[in-house]
């Protein structure tokens, strides 16, 4: 079994495909694979998912680091989303074969390589933060690339790796680990958004729900939209998610319609859930012929 | 995408390691992986299991029919389970990238140079039978070698390929192609086997259930067990066959206490019962990260 880390870098560039095409050409590394790629020319940003082995991965991002700083000029940027470095985060998820501690190494070791390569600072945040308040990106980012250059040298913004002052054009970038997210949406037999606001807030944490749910009630197609970021699908598994969810919807006498997976889902969350409904006792992936390969 | 066809030949020797060890040597080709090899000694006979793609699993069956002809004599043969061949019946199962049809133009290249080779003489059976009654193997293999050794040159006996006698100590071999075949036995929470029994009846195709399931009701480990045969998945689902026979046992009081699966499962079964349980409705197994790879 070769050993999967996905990689999912964010850059800020979203307009140029020039620009990003070259980014995806310098990250090509032997061992990696293109999975996806995404350009928002409103947020003038583009996300890349990339997928490979640990050192592979490692070294196909710090490359796309280094060229993202070649040719995003950030004192020119602007766009809707928050962004501090030409590249912004590059967060690094286990898939097979490794942990979230394998991911926070590879983190701590490309934030490293990209100060030693670049002389760009870099910050960990998530799994891989250092500390408690940088597990949270939006505390690094505070202020963007404009607020970060006038505060960085202040205690409380020094980067991990790396001098107190920005790179002059690539500002700092932030590296961490995750768990891999599943973006799931259940449409409910109802027009009525409220029912759906409801039910968010009864199965997201925040609330007082799930304990890896996050959640929110939208209208979509004229029907009720439960609409949920799954951020540790093996500790809040996604059967339980949605049959909490028909439970909740059922107290307002309504039914989920069909569900929905935005972009991608590990294919172990899957097996899980079916072993959950089908109640497998035996269940093993080994169990699953193309996995004997 | 690889194609990926299944192939799962039995030959007639369960006793003797070191005969079967060379047959599992002789069909090591590039391009075909052995999954599980299981052997019988009351049976005396070995169920070896491979997969890979199209080409290279024919060829590998072949010469492991041939390897079996060398190495095995049917006149000294004995053992609880029917036979006829030294390589006794060799199904090919379509899993990724091919269908039934394909494999029964495999069966048929194979079933051919199986004859011109090793002047074994071959019929076809299951989805690539060229007369319905060859469709079951009982059918073709009565009377077993001593019988078919006396009776091949009847009209009704006479081989697909080759000439009407059976190779003195090889016999004959059947060649064919059939979907792939879930076992999922049901446990009940009940010691009653009679309910196991009368669910088994109601789930069953025989006896008016769903089209392509086999079951019958067994008392495993002081438990109600209903054993089943999914013999077409994708017509007739694992979740509805689950959904049936959980309803079924209601009627008696009575529950699922859990279900396990006996040797190995498609992944797109799993898949399947995951978007069926969970009412996912863009699902495509291109929304699973690693099947992107």
């Amino acid at each position: 079994m070769p050993t999967l880390v996905e990689c999912v870098p964010n850059f800020s560039e979203g307009r140029n495909k020039d620009v990003v095409d070259a980014i995806v050409v310098a990250m090509k590394v032997d061992g990696v694979w293109l999975l996806d790629r995404e350009m928002d020319s409103d947020h003038n940003r583009s996300v890349i998912t990339l997928i490979g082995d640990r050192q592979a991965i490692a070294e196909a991002a710090i490359r796309g680091v280094g060229k993202a700083a070649e040719l995003i000029d950030l004192t020119r940027h602007q766009g809707a989303h928050p962004r501090m470095g030409a590249a912004d985060v590059v967060p690094f998820i286990p898939i097979e074969g490794v942990t979230l501690e394998d991911c926070v190494a590879i983190s701590i070791h490309v934030a490293e390589e990209i100060w030693k390569r670049y002389k760009i600072p870099t910050y960990l945040y998530e799994a891989a933060a250092r500390l408690p308040e940088r597990q949270n990106l939006e505390n690094i980012r505070r202020g963007q690339f404009e607020g970060l250059r006038d505060e960085i040298a202040l205690p409380a913004r020094r980067p991990d790796f790396g001098e107190p002052r920005v790179h002059p054009t690539a500002g700092a970038t932030v590296v961490g680990a995750r768990k891999p997210l599943i973006a799931y949406n259940v449409f409910l037999n109802t027009p009525d958004v409220d029912i759906a606001k409801k039910v968010a807030k009864a199965v997201r944490a925040s609330s007082g729900g799930l304990r890896f749910v996050k959640g929110a009630g939208f209208s979509v197609r004229g029907l009720a939209q439960v609409s949920m970021n799954l951020t540790d699908f093996e500790q809040t598994p996604i059967a339980r998610v949605f049959e909490y969810v028909k439970r909740e919807a059922a107290r307002y006498g309504v039914l989920p319609l069909s569900s929905e997976i935005v972009g991608l889902i590990p294919r172990k969350a899957l097996e899980q859930a079916a072993e959950w409904f089908l109640q497998i006792e035996n269940f093993d992936s080994s169990l699953v012929l193309e996995n004997r390969l």
